[in-house]
């Protein structure tokens, strides 16, 4: 099996299947594509018509789009119980994957992944905080009704959580302040060791795309110290 | 079960879960709010905690989005075959599903669905038509691929056709040429009872929302006759 990412730093759509696999135990090559660069549409399109990252490669299957490659690996795995077992939290966990999938626009167009810079403040403002106070309000929910089944949105890790993963990486990123119990569940994201991993490979990148980089104008030192900053603070 | 919906006549998200659970025949009692409305926010509140139609209320369960509601209705009803059985088959109609969930967003921008209004060439650019280019392909190689097991994208009807049902409204109403196979397989959604119930259920409404309108100041008796039109041109 083979994931088909963009860069670790940037690709908020590719964290989430390769988090789901890596926390599900299912080994994968990694491919990793560099976005905006010459070649991305020639090297994307070896493995998707629809032209974006991820892409899933499963022998002769190719599944893209990080919904439905999250859905394919909760079928193929069922053991590793990707979506919550009871239909009603399934179909609950569905609709919130669904809900980032095609919305939250505010927060992802004024506040984009962007793993290793720190940038707190950057991108806010009120139709963003909309999306924020929607969010903590389900993190806290979602944690108040599962806390005995384990430290995880549905309790122990679902689709729903690495759907939610790139949320967390940018609280952090524009030092977004949380409530208590939303910043424990963004912290037990961040302390992951796969999320940890991934967060190393965007530091490994050193790479600086200015198209998605509405607040800075060059990578500088003081940036890749980040990460590690927000999870501890 | 009951299905909150908006205008028949704007809401393309409604058109997706109504139209696939009236081709599977599952009884659905729809409850319709009107988009842009002063209450519209209180009465969606009332069965999610997103703000947006449609959404599916089962007994306590409540699910919003348009693709967690196909995904559970195909869960609960596995008779109906709502996803194709064959799994990669089912990973590529649930990656189209997907690509259409979050992306053609020229399309959707421009071209936005107003089920009874004829607008040809209304809206039209380059980017609209990479999108319609890449729809047309998708539509076309899925109908060669499928065309021994039945009219739909992977044969018999599936999520994937609900998915691109307002695509086939959008085409009709802006007048887009298609190749043949794929305006083949429009005309086959377009000329579904159901879809025609939806389109009657449009007309009925003699709503209009001017935010939904990019290309008309006020409702005119001529653009009523459309959908008929669209359907046998
Ligand atoms: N809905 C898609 C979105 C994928 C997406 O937009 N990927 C970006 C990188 S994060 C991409 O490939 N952009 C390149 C392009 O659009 O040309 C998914 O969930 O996978
Ligand atoms: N991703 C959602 C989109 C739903 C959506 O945007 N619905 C529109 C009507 S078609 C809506 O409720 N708009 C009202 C609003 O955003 O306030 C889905 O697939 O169901």
């Amino acid at each position: 099996m083979k994931l088909v990412i963009g860069n670790k730093n940037y690709s908020s759509w590719s964290l989430r299947p390769w988090l789901l696999a890596k926390q599900a135990g299912i080994p994968f090559e990694e491919i990793r594509v560099r976005l905006l660069s010459e070649t991305f549409a020639a090297d994307v399109a070896r493995h998707s018509p629809a032209g974006r990252v991820p892409v899933l490669v499963d022998g002769d299957m190719n599944v893209w789009d990080s919904l439905a490659i999250c859905e394919t690996l909760a079928e193929r795995f069922p053991r590793a119980q990707l979506w919550p077992a009871d239909p009603k939290a399934r179909a609950h966990a569905r609709s919130i994957c669904a809900e980032m999938h095609s919305g939250f626009t505010n927060l992802r167009n004024n506040m984009p992944m962007n793993v290793t810079a720190v940038l707190p403040g950057m991108g806010w403002n009120v139709a963003v905080q909309r999306d924020i106070d929607r969010i903590a309000t389900m993190w806290t929910e979602l944690r108040q009704k599962y806390a005995s089944q384990g430290p995880f949105l549905f309790g122990h890790f679902t689709v729903a959580d690495a759907f939610y993963a790139p949320v967390v990486s940018r609280f952090a990123t524009y030092g977004v302040r949380l409530p208590e119990a939303a910043k424990a569940y963004a912290d037990t994201i961040l302390n992951l060791p796969a999320m940890q991993e991934w967060i190393d490979g965007a530091r490994a990148e050193h790479d600086f795309l200015a198209d998605d980089e509405p607040y800075r104008t060059a990578l500088d030192e003081e940036t890749l110290v980040v990460a590690n900053h927000a999870a501890n603070q």
